[in-house]
């Protein structure tokens, strides 16, 4: 079966061109000057729309426990939802519960997530436990496509790792060609801060975010940066969401370090004023690290645009406010860090185009080029290129929508953006060549989405 | 005319793929899953071999005026060469004389270029004289095509333009949304070594570069960021070859400002030892800014990773031993400042793709893409795309060959890279659809290049 | 004849103790516990006061020619001034005029100072003219005593000298152990920017200020610090006012060059708002570099703080409102640049220690102890301890005063802080053993103060 | 008794004049011009030598407790030691044991120390276990004068601290107004480069060094920063020896943090190269942090210059050789850590003031007047002038002495610069007023040293 889309404005990493692109089955056949080819099953009209590979969202948590509860979108909402939100590969956290394997953690996960998934998807891991065992494991997950490990300077006792831990990670990273991710917050002092505020009677949503300063995200910033040094592993930040982490980044990549981070939506839209709304209302907003004061924003924007963050991820995990939220109603401590985002990460960096902060192909580079590139998917996804999987999205640049939970498709009871005027619109999305989403409905199904094995990240700064 | 390249490894700045690519008439028309089509009147074999845009040169003097002398290559040979190496584009400079406008030097360049060239071709102009009149023809340049202006802080006297004058050019270049090109070297403090040097009885070529300190580049570099700063204009540091420099422009392009930078092969291979040479050797390796100690190399192939530096161009101003740089034999300052390069910058930046200093990605970046989007022919040159011209060079990484002035098309009388050996060669060079080179003949003929209207640069940081 | 001050608080740069100062003609003859003497011709009960060495004043500008007029102090009233304001020394500017000598010069400036003065001083020399002559009397000029010498990125036409000077200016001051001090504005951008502010008409105080940003300041400064690296000389920024050039300063220092750079009262007090007063008030304000936005204030107490900044002087350059800043009122290119200062830095300093932005013994330091080991009067000044010139100020930490142009003593007819309430006032001031202020009077004379032969400044970072 | 010192260049920290000190019983009664006094029971001629304030080794570990063996000198041999080099003042470490509180830690201390020292001491007080107890007994602790409380990143299971407990310290030590001292070493990912060494049989004691990298040194270093500018406690980092370190101390420093720096002589004379001597005498240098490559030095002796390094101590924590070191014999991390030096401090750094690196009057200020100013002792320690404690050294630039374990007076079996030439001599010490060195005898006692209450630094950057 092959499909046409005739008529739209390419947008690459790279550039623009009106162009033609055929798909056949489930791959780009060609991308052609217009009109070149005529025939094909399917025509898809995109004259004055952008034809952009589909979004690649790195970061995601589908169904994932904490602290008693799980994320409220499963793989299959999860998915859906990116789909509608022009995003056609997720990647997801496997998570090591202590005492067991990595190679079952994946088993574990692989239950939950094949034949349930709307788009393509892929899995990292997250270590828990560094023992012998682990490091061991480490070979046969990238063998299985799972070639980037998560770890975390925060949250002692649930995820943490020690600095030796880390260490040895690195030098197992460095070793193997994989990459280490980290969350990097110094959550050893975090915590004190928090059992202070606590024991102080500072229990609102907003002491979730004071209790974390960006000095101590850009602190653990800066030490994963050295130990990755020391032991030559690539280095890859998540969610950095203070001008401080960004400075050590900046450093560390003006040396020529492979160093490497993503930022949020969240970071660049909301801020510690949204954690501070009268009542409970903040807890919508906690996450970690915590949203920032707003001078932090035009940093990120600035940190888009110099490559200094290399890739816009959602750390999409979302709670209900009802029943999961309301765990930490008298502590804060207890809220579920998280927040949704899927669905929207797409249409909220187009605003970026818009406001003229990002031009229209780092949009693309940003969102699924360089995605792909850092997370083994190259040649296979994150262009509309020949050879590439059909992954593409025809966005309409004119349309104008506002964002609410009466009308998302995320499983979660309420919107971090809800009543934001958004300009642009997905208008139809293809996974590996099939429509999953078009005149506004959705047409894909559950277990269309395949499980990518990825290849090593090749990337250099 | 329908040509077909089959089933090479097409390269572009952000992704490889075996593809193929159907080239019809000057464009290309399709980027195609191997064998998609396979009507074409002529047909490439390029299995095995890289297909990559052609090279951009964006800093080449043909036969420039230059101390009562000229480079020695006209556009004629220079444009050959450059097609030889798999260059099909070049960006000349046409130089202001004093007391001409900059419409008559347009009108004369193009005198000089038009009908001559084997590949297309582009102007920068050179500002020489700053005064209401050539402020005012900067917006009619632009409407020409030619929208980003050289100045010069050395060479008072001849092309050096004060503080002031280029605070003047800046402003009209923020308004106009074109580009300040900069060759950056506080030529009034090096004028006074230059002289205490020769009045000392210090005359030899190596001269040439211990009066040039690397503090005097870094040091202009940074005056016209600051200039650049004040005036919102966007800067393009030409030939910088000191780490020095490379600072400067790091710490600029970290605070967001859009601030660029080149560097040229000489830099990155060659060193002040070889301006030591010997009797009067070193002459071969005089130009502007000198080449620096080996220790900047590395430094410059980290900045090249962290695209601090964006762009390789030659600054290929050649002028032969013999006649040329022997005017300067008693007196170093009298040497014609330039090396030819033109027909080598692809095989030497393919060496650093070799040796693992870059990507093979980066090295189309560097050559082509970048040039292309930097100098407004984005969408025109520097991807193998649908909808782009066609040029494409057939690049063929394992054939081995050695540098000589007996074998190169340069008309000049010495190579720079005398008896070095080269990994890859290129196979096959397509100009605009027109195979100029092929089967180690050239076929190409001088008046197929056409002038390239530029368009402006769009490029943020 | 014996002068005992008895139970002060002596403060010196590095501690404090309470303690008596026994004065034997000239000089200190010792510093003892307290009540170790008791028979001196003369006591001073300085119990519940600071005994602090009499400050300096690095930087003054007595009746200077500028712009057809002359600074209103004449060396007469200004040390008078300085006296009644705790200052015991000056360092004044002799200016070369073009086509004169240095060394006629300083005979000229003699003449203007020698026989007049109340307190000591001493000269540095303007270099208005870089030639072979020039440069060949630094030597005698050194040997009489003056031995720094001040240029001008600023001012073309009258005091600037461009990179190529500077350079040779610096070689000469490297090779004698000289110092260069630096007026650090790129004048040559500045004059553009001010011409078309005045094409434009904007012809108001303020746009003194506007047309002299602080990114011009910040590249001379880095300029300046770049020539002084290529020839080895020490360098003296005067009248640092924007954290653009204290940055530049604070990277350098931290390489250990030999830069060193002075602040004024004026840039810790006031801001660009003054400039800004309704009708012609601003004209009150222009100096140059022109006082900055207000955030830059706290940047220079932290530079004080840091020794970024190891000094502060005056610049006191006064022209009166009525007749003198008139001239400007037109067009404020033709306003004399420069603001009275010289009585109140003290005082403006001490408040300081007061706002705990630096401590007592820093407070002693920056106006006097630096100073003079700057300088060359180590050993002589700076300090109060045996065998030192008894320049001693009795200074009352808790007196409150008013500062007003009604009460102050120097020769203008505005205050620059006029209204302004101190904590702190000077009690008692000795110059060289004799008491020229006590009792709220003025005990000196004309011509008690002498001529400094100052040694080379020893100064390492 | 008076006690007068002729005729000496007395040289402070400021400033250096010819003067007379008159001695009065434990204090000095006065400075003053030479032959002011006449009488006094004892005379020492000091001309043609230097009267410098008696060396403060804040950094001293007499008798401490070390796996299982002590440091080899007494109180009573260290401080005897230190008075024949030149220094009157040492301030150990009390060191808390695991279970143990603050104030019986202190006790103990005072029985070894009381009674049994030749030149005066303090105390700082190692914090081995952070909770509520020890954070109370902070305070009385202030009260008894020991107000410095040292941590440690490294040593894990011995003295380590969490970041966690770190935190708590310096938010109790920015309440109190004391001072937080820091061993900044990533011990936690060091043990498992030290495991890992071991495990591959690399025992040799340079393997010490080669598994503490600088960068661990660095991280920690910037930790430490971080965790201080959260909390707001001055912050002193100790034993400093890498550029790395530095880097991050200026940083601080410049962006006027509370943060303030050490080194000692080993790190400034000596290097890896020592502890990669054949066999095992290596061991002998043995230290943490460890010895540098050679390249630290330059850094380190510019950090001195400019100030990002405020004081020199030696981190005296002698073992000898034999017996002691050589439990390491067969695993590098079973080496008791330690060297010594407080006898050679103020000698070595003479080394450095005849090699031009500092001032005369820097000697004194790194070695003397820092120190006390840092650590409460101001007013009485640091400067020779009216009211200090008459500590003072005579000491003779023109003399020769060779370094040996043959000659020294410390209590261990070997000298880590053996056979080193020194230029310079103490030649005479009076610890309070008394003689204690002087003509190549010790006349002083044990018990003469006085324990000193310090008061609370006052120390701005
Ligand atoms: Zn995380
Ligand atoms: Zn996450
Ligand atoms: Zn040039
Ligand atoms: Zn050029
Ligand atoms: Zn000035
Ligand atoms: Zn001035
Ligand atoms: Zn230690
Ligand atoms: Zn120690």
């Amino acid at each position: 079966m092959r499909t046409l889309i005739r008529d739209g404005t390419v947008v690459n990493a790279t550039g623009r061109a009106v162009a033609d692109v055929l798909v056949d089955g489930e791959t780009i056949a060609a991308v052609t000057a217009p009109g070149l080819f005529t025939e094909a099953e399917k025509v898809i009209d995109a004259s004055g729309k952008y034809v952009i590979p589909g979004g690649i969202d790195a970061h995601t948590h589908m169904e994932m426990p904490f602290g008693g509860t799980s994320s409220s979108d499963t793989f299959a909402t999860g998915t859906t939802a990116a789909a509608w939100g022009g995003t056609t590969t997720i990647i997801d956290f496997a998570v090591q519960a202590k005492g067991t394997s990595l190679l079952t953690t994946l088993d574990k996960w692989h239950e939950k997530a094949d034949g349930r998934c709307a788009v393509d998807y892929g899995f990292h891991m997250i270590i828990s436990e560094v023992d012998d065992n682990s490091l061991k494991e480490m070979r046969p997950c990238i063998d299985a496509g799972v070639n980037s490990f998560k770890m975390f300077m925060a949250y002692p006792g649930v995820f943490y790792s020690t600095d030796g831990e880390i260490l040895r990670a690195m030098q197992r990273a460095a070793e193997t060609g994989s990459m280490i991710m980290m969350h990097a917050e110094n959550g050893i002092a975090i915590d004190q801060l928090v059992a202070q505020a606590l024991a102080a009677g500072r229990t609102d949503p907003v002491h979730h975010g004071l209790t974390r300063p960006p000095e101590l995200e850009g602190e653990a910033t800066a030490r994963a940066i050295a130990l990755a040094k020391v032991t030559g592993a690539p280095l890859y930040i998540v969610h950095l969401s203070a001008r401080h982490a960004l400075a050590a980044v900046a450093e560390a990549r003006n040396t020529g370090q492979n160093v490497f981070a993503e930022t949020c939506p969240q970071y660049l839209y909301l801020s510690i004023e949204d954690m501070a709304k009268p009542g409970f209302e903040g807890a919508k907003y906690v996450a970690s690290p915590p949203l920032r004061s707003k001078d932090h924003q035009a940093d990120l924007w600035r940190g888009l645009r110099t490559n200094d963050l290399s890739v816009v991820s959602t750390d999409h995990c979302p709670f209900c406010f009802k029943d999961q939220k309301e765990l930490g109603r008298d502590d804060f401590s207890k809220i579920p860090n998280g927040m949704p985002g899927v669905e929207h990460r797409m249409d909220l960096l187009h605003q970026g185009v818009v406001a003229g902060e990002i031009s229209l192909e780092r949009w693309v580079e940003i969102s699924s080029t360089t995605p792909a590139r850092m997370f083994g998917l190259h040649g296979r996804k994150g262009a509309v290129t020949a050879g590439a999987d059909a992954d593409i999205v025809v966005y309409d640049p004119a349309a104008k929508q506002t964002i609410s939970a009466l009308t998302h498709h995320m499983n979660v009871d309420y919107s971090a953006y809800e009543g934001m005027e958004i300009t642009g619109k997905v208008d139809t999305v293809l996974s590996r060549g099939t429509v999953v989403i078009a005149d506004g409905a959705f047409h894909g199904r559950e277990g269309h989405g395949k499980f990518l094995k990825r290849d090593l990240s090749s990337y250099l700064i």
